[in-house]
């Protein structure tokens, strides 16, 4: 199964700890692509045929970033708006992804229990990303499960002590690994 | 009532119909600022504080876009990346858009019957925008209703009729101007 790992956070090396590890943990299988968006395109000048090349030659495509503004960041958007054309993705007899597996791999920064129906946002993770899945089911991508994790915020720990992400962040990529090796 | 309207269309001149009748009738009323952001920053490199200030002196907030991929588009997802920082948007003594009223003005290529619970997307334009209500509240601002229009979709008309964008974008644009005037 050749997989294609897009990762979308935009300070991956200095910013990130949870996105990091896991880029780094998926990254060292045979089978696994990383495309780094934000690093490969600076100034959001996408290469469109290269990235749907890339997606093409793909089993499984991972989205793998962090919940900005409760939805996913801008650059994965991009992605979305510019490499999803309709010669491409959907209409009639351009159906490029159909049959292809979809993984959304999710770090929150915000508590688990704020993000449910009556909890604090009143919406589950999966209601946000409504859009990602209906964008699955459109261009004939069947998503997977998600893997999501919670609490993934910086700053929050006790010195001298790992933070959550740190925590968390090796748990999430092995349930991921064990996924992308199946 | 100061208006600041933020408008976010990949190609408003040339691949627009709806959305550039409604930013231009919203345009000449005096109390309204319009920002194109695919044309002030074809390199996505926002200028952070000139649209903090802008946001600051304004009392409405419109947000003016086409839904893609059942989303906003990416222009306008990097705006709320970049410019809704910790310090300015939200946390502790930082609520700059306080108070503020923000109003969503979406134009929607499918036909409405396609946006309901129950439907073919089996999920209303309001579900789909959950984030940017989230948004909202998270700032301390006012969602107002907001103004949708579907069916805006180049290309579906017959021959020498009107498209169904140059038909329902004026009723759009009066609807809108009327709330801005108000």
């Amino acid at each position: 199964m050749k997989v294609l790992m897009i990762v979308s956070h935009p300070r991956l090396e200095t910013g990130s700890i949870a996105n990091k590890i896991i880029a780094a943990e998926a990254g060292k299988l045979d089978n696994v692509e990383i495309r780094d968006l934000y690093r490969i395109y600076p100034q959001f000048e996408i290469d469109v045929q290269a990235e749907q090349e890339a997606l093409e030659a793909a089993d499984l495509i991972v989205l793998q970033f962090p919940l900005f503004w409760f939805s996913i960041p801008a650059m994965l958007k991009h992605w979305l708006d510019k490499v999803f054309t309709e010669e491409f993705a959907f209409g009639p007899g351009a159906h490029k992804l159909k049959g292809k597996q979809l993984l959304l791999s999710v770090t929150v920064g915000g508590p688990e229990g704020a993000y449910s129906r009556g909890g604090h946002f009143d919406a589950t993770i999966d209601d946000l990303l409504q859009p990602m899945h209906l964008m699955a089911s459109f261009t004939g991508m069947t998503a997977q499960d998600s893997i999501v994790s919670f609490g993934m915020m910086a700053g929050a720990e006790k010195a001298g002590e790992p933070s959550a992400s740190e925590i968390q962040a090796p748990v999430h990529a092995e349930q991921l690994v064990a996924l992308l090796k199946a």
